[in-house]
């Protein structure tokens, strides 16, 4: 009973994560109610994200060719940590620790969805490993996918240059009843001396 | 640190009630992941949305100069129904029982945020009765700016054309222990033949 281009918008925006019909509805709605402006803005940054580029050398979102990363003198280019997705590596960022750079694969071996090592960003990552790269850290997400990955590419690398991978254990501030096996079984593993 | 073309898409999506950051920032990742053609798609739906005009006689939604209830022919045109949103006409049409026309006035009176009659569709109400219109119900909010409205309506049309209004009373299924005193003293006001 919509006039079509609203149900049209509706369905759209029912498309985004955990939108329902009722929300996709809300938010349509609320965009009737936006000043022109503020819709040529939303318009402007669609479509800009549309000429977003992935950085060619280590595939995160990108402006230029080069990312801002990859393009910064001051990291250091030796150590390369490996992540499943951009968001990975602002999670990363956003500690204001880490001070080398990174390889975006673009998510991680899934057989199940047919997502096989050639669909990945890993062919620019082996190509990236020479004799200045010192170490290559996978932080990968501690699921089955991730952990596949991890596999895959420790194999891969392993021998042209040390891998290492994020230690798994107790969150910090957690408690050891609430810890599950799998997680506590893997801080046993990786238990390092007490100091 | 994202690249701004990306920045500026959460800041946009922000704007969409109820989403903050974390949820426009969601979004966005989505939206990255979108075929071309449903990004397309999007973009024609929010394009479409500025095209979208509002109906001469009524003030609804409407992809033309009348919309398609007004231009109706088997619905009763002697009984307006006065809404204040579009939606408050779904909601209404998705009851498959209402019959006759509405009128959209696209907000009530509101002194405090400076909403006064002169800036809702009243205008074009006042116009539309004529000897045709037998009944002008007022189904607006059941909220002091809906209810002040109601009382504006009333004073304007009342001598020109029976107004009436939603009956207020005891929600179907709900306990009057739970009613709260508002709703019940208006449910013995508004109180009825048993039959």
């Amino acid at each position: 009973m919509y006039p079509i281009k609203f149900e049209d918008l509706i369905i759209a925006l029912h498309r985004l994560p955990g939108v329902g019909m009722k929300t996709a509805e809300r938010y349509a709605y609320a965009l009737l109610d936006w000043d022109p402006s503020q819709i040529k803005e939303l318009q402007n940054a669609i479509k800009g994200l549309t000429e977003l580029k992935r950085c060619k050398v280590c595939g995160n979102l990108s402006e230029g060719e080069i990312c801002d990363i990859c393009s910064n003198e001051n990291r250091d280019h030796s150590t390369i940590c490996v992540v499943q997705t951009p968001k990975n590596l602002m999670t990363i960022e956003d500690l204001n620790e880490y001070e080398g750079v990174y390889h975006v694969l673009n998510g991680a071996i899934n057989t199940q969805k047919g997502i096989l090592p050639d669909q990945l960003n890993i062919d620019s990552l082996e190509k990236r490993i020479h004799s200045d790269v010192k170490e290559v850290i996978l932080a990968l997400d501690p699921t089955v996918e991730g952990e596949t990955t991890s596999l895959y590419l420790t194999k891969l690398l392993e021998g042209d240059v040390n891998v290492t991978r994020l230690a798994y254990g107790i969150p910090v501030g957690g408690h050891l009843d609430y810890t599950d096996q799998k997680t506590l079984s893997r801080a046993f593993e990786g238990r390092i001396k007490s100091k």
